[in-house]
């Protein structure tokens, strides 16, 4: 068949609305129809020529939601019409990795997922003359029509908007995720988030679900402040305008009970290096828990001195926070019905896909908090 | 009173045995007759002047046992002849961070310990003609007799051996203790343990006792395997030997199921900065814990790309094994006692005071693994 896309042609490019073609399922795969789509910093990040591992033509994208038009042999747990979020990590309950029951990231298609192709080592994606289009986190979001492993695609109801619930793809549950599954927040915790963009408010509004009491927000922009204590922000710091934003959130925490002070929770969503080393550094002494979300640069690295880890305080990383897809998605796309957690606020603009480089534009500026394509 | 004491009288040089006045114990504090005492890294890091923390001249030692023979004022818990293990991380059971029950990290009298001095800011010790010396990590087992806080005293069983339990009051408990309390590590896990000396092989036996199916030592010198072989190492890996010591140990792990490979545990027992990135390396994308051990030199940094955290490893550390020394010290000398753990083939050379010299010279050497003075 013949679908629509938005294609990544180079690196330092806007992406060229186009159309390709795109082969039927394979056996375990499934032809998934997406209605919308969100545009990452991921996306930007590819799209940029940052991302070591990027790779020319490709169809981005990794937010989506969709309905399942067609299933290949052997897909036994979609049929069409379903509706289901896109996963990037995949959830195929057999591999090593999945019956750990201690991790999210499933190794079962990893290496191809990482060279932009299927599960069977080929792409679905062509261009007209038929030249390969590569796939992107195992989901290419940004065409009307892609294919995925069935491992990798979450079954959510029926009533749920596409134009909302494609943030849970990766925002939402990266944000919240990172609370919940990562961190482990209890109620009552003190906690700061570093930058205060899509993935930061998320982290603030699982903050708020798993009941902390003080949710320090932190960014150079003041202008994050007002929708952030929406969310659930109790505190706000510029490091910009303090001498030293360690210092500051510390002197928040201190009581006369606890001279010490810091946070028992800190989370970077800023991918700055010396930021994720504030964020561990103003966490507690004795168990502060320190979680990585951001992305870095290539080569970037953290450090700090031993002591602080020797001295109580815990650095971890999440990825897609931490969440088991096919799993959790569903769950997440209920707590969003029942009105547990917000996502309308976040989604500031949308466009048709004819108009996906705005989006990046937008994000560029900092005008956008998330920008969904609703195809 | 007067007694014998080790002094270091200024960084670099060998410690001077001389007769030292002690004055009685204040209130809340209890004069303990020191029976045996372990010569530890940290002493020789703190001599050598590596330790910029280091206060002189002061009485060296943390890692003893004697017996209480006199108490200050309001003291409760403690009588003479109590049998006790003098403790360089306390617990009061009344501040914010004993009152967490996240931490072992008392900070009750972290600041005068810090400085040398006990609570109310004085020192016990000084020389005949009055010159104040200074306590060290507010245990000064170097002297024949010592005055401590009752907070920072283990009371412990009478019929252990003082000169085996002493090696609990630091080594012992921060190896084993590293395992069971900082890393939580369960049966048939697989782990590495960096630095085959006093520390590492108590991490080895930690592991032992856990239950670790796959117990991978990692030493420089071929004849540390040997011993460790002895508390439960299972594989050896000489890092000079092979052309990458991380590819070498997920080597050793991969298996037909697990393509993956890394260590569920690492533990770094070396204080060199490079061997704790290693070690982290080398632990399981998805759920590999690190934990660090070893005392790094001043201004000593760690650093890794976040994508080792963002793909589930932890990067933890640990200080007194994460052991609350009243309550968990007399466990370990009760699993002494019977025969759960190995103390005595770790002790490798006894000596009187005089001969205390001799104790860092074989530590220099790699002679020995543990030297213990007996007064």
């Amino acid at each position: 068949m013949k679908t629509r896309a938005a294609v990544a042609l180079e690196a330092g490019k806007p992406l060229e609305i186009m159309e390709v073609n795109l082969e039927g399922p394979k056996a375990g795969e499934v032809l998934v129809e997406i209605k919308a789509t969100g545009i990452c910093h991921t996306d930007e990040f590819t799209l940029s020529g940052a991302d070591p591992e990027g790779i020319f033509p490709s169809i981005l994208g990794h937010e989506g939601a969709g309905i399942v038009l067609e299933v290949g042999e052997g897909v036994t747990t979609l049929k069409p019409g379903d509706h289901v979020i896109p996963l990037y990590t995949p959830e195929c309950r057999e591999c090593y990795s999945c019956l750990s029951g201690k991790t999210n990231l499933c190794t079962a298609i990893r290496n191809t997922q990482g060279q932009g192709l299927m599960p069977d080592g080929t792409t679905r994606f062509s261009m007209l003359d038929g030249t390969p289009i590569y796939h992107y986190m195992g989901c290419s979001t940004f065409a009307q029509h892609t294919v995925m492993p069935e491992i990798a695609l979450a079954k959510v109801r029926e009533d749920a908007p596409f134009d909302k619930i494609c943030y849970i793809g990766c925002g939402v549950t990266t944000g919240i995720g990172a609370v919940i599954n990562t961190a482990g927040v209890e109620i009552g915790s003190t906690a700061a988030v570093f930058g205060l963009g899509g993935i930061g408010l998320n982290v603030i509004q699982g903050l708020r679900m798993a009941g902390a009491d003080m949710i320090i927000g932190v960014d150079l922009n003041d202008d994050k402040a007002e929708m952030a204590k929406k969310f659930g922000m109790t505190h706000f710091v510029n490091p910009s305008k303090v001498d030293d934003v360690k210092a500051e959130i510390i002197k928040l925490t201190q009581s006369e009970k606890d001279q010490i002070g810091g946070v028992d929770y800190s989370f970077d969503a800023t991918g700055n290096v010396q930021v994720m080393r504030d964020a561990l550094e103003c966490s507690h002494r004795g168990w502060g828990v320190s979680v990585i979300i951001g992305v870095a640069p290539a080569g970037a690295e953290i450090s700090t001195r031993p002591f602080q880890l020797v001295t109580g305080r815990i650095w971890k990383g999440t990825a897609f926070g931490g969440a088991k897809g096919r799993t959790d998605v569903p769950k997440f796309v209920d707590w969003y019905m029942d009105g547990k957690i917000e996502i309308d606020p976040m989604i500031t603009h949308t466009m048709p896909l004819e108009d996906i480089n705005t989006a990046f534009d937008l994000m560029h500026s900092g005008e956008s908090i998330r920008s969904v394509v609703i195809y």
